[in-house]
């Protein structure tokens, strides 16, 4: 019986390059691998040969596994083979369930280790020369999802709205025009706003604009998720520092003056 | 004369290994080197053997460079040796000032690149198994030092303190009893809190309690800065895995029942 093992792996934003040796070394080890939608398949190459690599995610118009049938295959993926390398996109513990798959692996009997990834929140903006944070102008961040469990927009939202922070809202393009509303009612209406679609990859895209605007022409351009909003004067930086712009990777679909 | 570059590189929160092959693959074409106090001098042997390398961060007793004279040094180095990488600690543009030191070399002709790196602020608790997110406890985070420019606390701690977001705390040891005072008036009184001293390294130590008792109990303990505080209850999720916690690396100092 091999030794039963779980770790959970941030693989990234998407660029393969965006991952850690520490994540390399703990694939180099995997007798299987379940990963997610947004993780790059490259990664996967890391992987011993003869390892099982599942996927595991959302895949348009197929049956999905549920949370409950992914910690049921970890674990018994476990038992079967030994060491489970599950691999999500970005970091494990940001809005990666993590905590469902520890939990319910170390129940069993499993022994779990993480290895932190580059989060999408921050790495997306930078590849884009969007800091989160910038001395006297944004002295924290806030990330979230925007919504509650229940599918409501989080009171939270209006909280942020009156802070100095930088606001990365992740996966919430169906929410973004109620979302923009918050923050116009908190009087940011000219606070600029960064829409970030597929950051990282050959298919990233990039809308910049207004509170006031970005909404409409987010839905104009047809800019959905896998998307990262990035609310704040910080937003201004990308532009400011002009030679840098061109260097950025992004296809520039639309620029509000 | 060679080409003059810049490239921001996020080293990781201390561990060696928590660097990506981004990082990796832009160190090994550095002529220069200038790094942090918080960068891991291990990371420096991915530079070429001729590269120069120097330590710009702040040693006890000794004059440290200022931000200006760094923006100097940057500058005068790609100029005469071309490819510089500024080795930053955690990510570049979580608190680095990394925005001062592109624009300054943006301004001198210089062309700029950043890699992100794993910041503390996400990476030091997960190391820890304290996820910053977890499906109906927190739905948000918030990352600050807690204080603006000037020294006073921020506004944001307020606001923060009334949310629902796990709030991750950087360097701000000499406040946290200031900062503890404005989560009991939010009636946070009994939400738990870590503080976790020089993560992901060998000198790891890490402290638990509640927003009631753990400013006292850090300074009788005598934890001071490289420290990250995560106040939320995310935390409690470190002792309810509990066979995970055998597995966390730091040296546990302290526990608040």
């Amino acid at each position: 019986m091999p030794e039963a093992a779980l770790t959970l792996i941030g693989a990234g934003p998407g660029d393969p390059e965006m991952i850690t040796l520490k994540a390399i070394r703990a694939l180099g080890s995997a007798d299987v691998v379940l990963y997610d939608a947004l993780v790059n398949p490259q990664l996967l190459e890391y992987a011993p040969k003869q390892a099982v690599c599942q996927f595991v995610g959302k895949r348009f118009g197929c049956h999905s596994l549920s949370q409950d049938e992914i910690n049921e295959l970890i674990i018994s993926s476990a038992k079967q083979y030994g060491h489970v390398v599950r691999l999500k996109g970005g970091d494990p513990f940001v809005f990666g369930r993590a905590v469902e798959e520890i939990e319910a692996a170390s129940r069993a009997g499993i022994r779990v280790k993480v290895v932190p990834g580059i989060s999408s929140a921050l790495s997306v903006p930078a590849m884009q020369m969007i800091p989160l944070t910038s001395r006297g102008v944004a002295e924290s961040f806030w990330v979230t999802t925007g919504t509650t469990r229940s599918g409501d927009i989080s009171g939270d939202v209006y909280l942020a709205a009156r802070s100095t922070a930088t606001v990365v809202i992740l996966m919430a393009m169906s929410r973004i025009g109620a979302i923009m509303d918050i923050f116009k009612e908190a009087g940011k209406t000219n606070v600029p706003v960064a829409v970030i679609q597929n950051g990282t990859t050959d298919q990233e895209k990039i809308l910049t604009g207004k509170v006031s605007g970005i909404a409409a022409e987010a839905e104009a351009q047809g800019v959905g998720n896998p998307a990262v909003i990035v609310i704040g004067e910080v937003v201004k930086w990308r532009e400011q520092l002009a030679g840098i712009v061109a260097s950025a990777q992004g296809h520039y679909i639309y620029e509000e003056r």
